[in-house]
């Protein structure tokens, strides 16, 4: 029987005011363990492309309807998840409004990239944004 | 219980001489159903990262040491691969010498980008390469 780590996506979201500004990324205050902060994200379904899965999972957490720009990268190591081992799927992806946590999100806020607070951080989503920063 | 896709991973080898001329890509005879042409690939084993799983596989399919150089992309439709929802994660590598058949592989060769048989390609190979030509 084939076994194989879970895949996950988690979105870099950037967003936009109606003038085109950027205002900041989303992050989400988790309503479960691991507790702090986080890329908003989540499990893919079976029959769902990724790119469905980030559409949805942004949806679900912040209310916000997302547009992928473009994959950022694959993220694998297998202690990066507490729990067990999730392979995790990064798009970075465009948006406008307000978010708004639900679901899994007890809250989303917009963070300044200059103001990203790493060490409340949870998973390996610093390292992540260290990356998309570097790029 | 969570329950997602399988994780696989694939690999565009490109071979190279000792004077570092380009030689082409290999593509393996696949043993097993579905049968035809394909990238040299498996699944990722729990406890190992998707770079890991990728030179593993490319060493027991096709015994070349790989060095991967860049994430190609996500592949994730759930009918491109005919037995189950499996997302591929592709990479692409180098590496030198002469390919050879192991494992699922009954044979290992090495093609020219200009003569790739897409009609003998399964699963969803042919967009992979056809993206890989595009870019």
């Amino acid at each position: 029987m084939i076994k194989t780590p879970f895949v996950a996506v988690d979105g870099i979201i950037k967003i936009f005011d109606k003038d085109e500004n950027f205002k900041g990324i989303v992050l989400i205050e988790r309503k479960n363990p691991p507790y702090g902060l986080a890329l908003p994200g989540g499990f893919v379904d079976i029959g769902e492309t990724t790119e469905e899965a980030l559409i949805r999972e942004m949806k679900e957490e912040t209310d916000l309807d997302v547009i992928i720009t473009k994959l950022h990268g694959v993220y694998s190591k297998p202690d990066r998840d507490p729990r067990f081992h999730t392979v995790s799927i990064v798009y970075i992806c465009k948006a406008y409004g307000e978010p708004k946590g639900k679901d899994d999100a007890k809250k989303a806020s917009i963070y300044k990239l200059e103001e990203i607070p790493f060490e409340k951080l949870v998973f390996d989503h610093g390292k992540i944004l260290k990356d998309f920063l570097e790029r």
